[in-house]
């Protein structure tokens, strides 16, 4: 579009706007992590007014959330490797706004929840849909928003006690980071990691490879089935909290009919 | 554009992607309301871990926040009249996104901070610009952003004890809601009401009458300055929050170079 018709061209009908986050409220899971580790505190919400004698025309509450619960925004300062990047307040205007690049594993993980993203499967979507371009936001599609409501498929913890979930492998952290140097990582599930990652070397490897090259991730996504492989915008901004190492988001994306 | 490269003209270079948050922290300045009524905690944060033995190689936070704080989004069941409306959770995503328009009365406020947008004052931006689209967010520009970490100019409160700001008229709100059908009002006050509406009738007409008919509120907006009177399109995602009657917010603006 030239720059005069913004505004026509997106509310043409053309496209569709699409809500990517879960909603946040008490019963939103979080990530447990195990002993001797600090959890996150989730969502909870206290009334201030509500068209009452504390505010009689007025409702308003008070919250509080961990800056990693629900679907959120992890910065480059979660982790120690990215801990001189910046935080969630300090992210340009433009990296909040990418492409979105749909890889669609949602049958694979349906058979083996601990199907990793692998550098194949990018080829093979590479293959099709052409090479992923620089600053764009990488979806792995597994289909685990359905269980967003449901603790007990969503975390999937297995006779091991680990829970079973996909996530990217370390090569495919790697070359994404490296070769591709996208925005960052997204998914449906509670992490930017495999359930398993903590097995991996390094721990973690979306976190760590990741922030460490000043990249994002962006979790807990809902409607990545509404998307293309190709040519939605997604648009997450965080809070702009000071210092922040994440930020409950509600993504948005802009979808070509 | 077509709806097959939206990508490619969205990051063409023809856009600039604008930051329209303040920065959310302790010393982010909130309302005050007198008494009897009950006010809204300011935003506060506490460490779950820093790269130390609650957490070895990551940093996370958890934060406490009213709905109503910072550059934050009100929604219809904020007020009394738009109690049956609908919370931040139930906006659809096609609300979230909306033309700004941007009646820059800057010059004025600074001469007077009880300025009012009047009628007349929209219909002479009509005159110039062309008549305000329904859907769209209409933005007053007060110069208020420059004061947003000064409490003193930010409320500017008077000998009588009353904040002196800008706002909207009852007459402007009324026009704006019924004759023209916007999405809602933005402003870079602390509330999208001037300081001394509550003298007007009704009180806080631009809470009272706007979320009375279903629109919506922005406030404490920064760089509005960088915003063209007509053209650009302002992108409010607030949090998913179940029930919310607001939400802190990171509004972003696209806006053609």
């Amino acid at each position: 579009m030239s720059n005069g018709n913004l505004v026509e061209q997106l509310f043409s009908g053309n496209f569709e706007f699409v809500d990517l986050g879960q909603p946040l409220n008490e019963d939103t899971l979080i990530l447990n992590l195990p002993e001797p580790f600090k959890n996150t505190p989730g969502f909870s919400k206290e009334k201030i007014s509500e068209y009452d004698e504390d505010g009689p025309a007025w409702a308003w509450n008070t919250f509080s959330c961990g800056e990693h619960v629900g679907s959120h925004f992890d910065a480059p300062i979660h982790w120690v490797t990215g801990k001189d990047g910046i935080s969630v307040a300090d992210i340009p205007a433009n990296d909040l706004f990418g492409e979105a690049i749909v890889i669609d594993l949602a049958a694979e993980c349906a058979e083996n929840p601990d199907r990793l993203l692998e550098v194949d499967d990018i080829l093979a979507f590479e293959k099709e849909h052409g090479k992923i371009p620089a600053r764009s936001w990488v979806a792995m599609k597994t289909g685990w928003a359905q269980y967003a409501q449901d603790g007990e498929k969503f975390f999937n913890v297995g006779e091991d006690g680990m829970p079973h979930t996909p996530g990217p492998s370390v090569d495919a952290v790697i070359f994404l980071a490296e070769e591709r140097d996208i925005l960052g990582f997204c998914t449906e599930t509670v992490g930017t990691d495999a359930g398993i990652a903590a097995t991996f070397e390094p721990m973690f490897p979306c976190h760590n490879i990741m922030h460490g090259k000043g990249k994002y991730g962006l979790t807990q996504l809902n409607n990545l089935d509404k998307l293309p492989p190709r040519g939605a915008v997604i648009i997450a901004s965080p809070l702009k909290i000071t210092g922040g190492t994440g930020s409950p988001v509600r993504p948005l994306a802009i979808v070509p009919k």
